[in-house]
């Protein structure tokens, strides 16, 4: 046993110190690459259920949306509540979209009525698209003392089918949604603010269609009109 | 002594006891009304040492502009370093503005030359004007778990001078500027956006002017033009 507490020979405490040289290297190296891949802003998804409120300015700053929503990527449903002008007149929908069942209705309170609508779109859930480019990591407010700053980051990109260019802006813990900006080609830029979001649902029976739409209250049409989630908000 | 440690009678403990729910009543209307108070959102006024960066964008998002700037409310003087795309061409601007002196610096490095600019603005600190009216208080992001949400202000009103009505949006704590829309009648609207923002000061020498703005290279210019914060900054 002895020879075990013996001081090792020069050569051989060279070759020991070499190796933990090389295996220090080696854990320094893989830690920063780990911590770089961790570090490195990720092509997020959304919280499966999530409400908030929304401020849509539409092209040229004239209309003016405000939408308080629910939005549940589990079941596929969102419902819309928007309030707003267009114009000179004033703009209400209560909109239920199914996507699931490709329905949706348009609730009117006021007289009890329901009007339901058969759709194509398929469900798109709230999240960085996959070929979105990742274009900075901000601060909105201050970090210099808690509460008084945000990191987000900005991501931009294209999409095809809405023939549109976007800019998302994203909390970088939560995933949840701050600023959209999408420009449409020959319709110009919808600016879309989220607030006031909350992780959860307060009342899931908002997904659950008032019994006046299942009465003789109920017209039912067939338009056909594609719907997803960018229109389903708008 | 010993009357002191008797019990009181009926009567004087009915009156003990009308006192102390006075008392507190009184405390508890006190309290409320101060926790009221403090609760209202108030015309706070930004840290007196700020860096940040900001994005303006300029009317119908034709130019866009980064700035790097530093602001030092005590002896009034700001730092602005901005690029940008203004039309076709590209935009460089390093001013220093020394409000107590009234004269501000377009420093030029790569000829090492300094156009020295005389002015008459009094020094704005960044706040909310004190006529501004309180409009909301909302979540950016979300309160449902730590770092994911930033609480603000957004307040609105006009302001004579510039011809302008302005929004602003604070933090709640810390009173730091996250977005400003200005819209001057006849020009349209200017939107700023604050980020990456610090209290406090990186290196004070940003305050003073290079050597070469004290020598030869100098040229002195007495426009008089009237900059305020608002066109400083712009």
């Amino acid at each position: 046993m002895l020879e075990c507490l013996e001081w090792p020979n020069h050569k051989q405490m060279f070759a020991r110190i070499g190796t933990m040289q090389a295996a220090l290297v080696l854990t320094i190296i893989l830690s920063a690459l780990l911590s770089a891949l961790a570090q490195k802003p990720h092509h997020c998804k959304s919280p499966p259920y999530l409400q908030g409120k929304l401020a849509v300015n539409f092209p040229e700053g004239k209309t003016m949306v405000y939408e308080q929503f629910y939005y549940d990527a589990v079941e596929e449903r969102i419902r819309v509540v928007a309030t707003g002008k267009e114009g000179g007149h004033d703009v209400f929908v209560d909109r239920l979209l199914l996507f699931r069942e490709k329905v949706y209705f348009d609730i009117i309170y006021h007289n009890k009525s329901c009007i339901k609508n058969s759709f194509e779109a398929a469900f798109v859930p709230i999240a960085i698209p996959l070929d979105a480019q990742h274009m900075a990591q901000v601060v909105l407010g201050s970090l210099s003392a808690p509460a008084q700053g945000l990191l987000v980051n900005s991501w931009v990109g294209s999409d095809a089918e809405l023939k549109a260019n976007y800019s998302l802006t994203f909390t970088e813990f939560g995933c949840i949604p701050v600023v959209t900006i999408y420009h449409i080609d020959g319709l110009g830029h919808f600016l879309s603010s989220f607030f006031d979001m909350v992780v959860g649902l307060e009342d899931p029976t908002v997904f659950i269609p008032p019994p006046f739409c299942s009465s003789e209250n109920l017209v039912e049409r067939k338009d056909g009109k594609a719907t997803n989630l960018f229109t389903a908000l708008l």
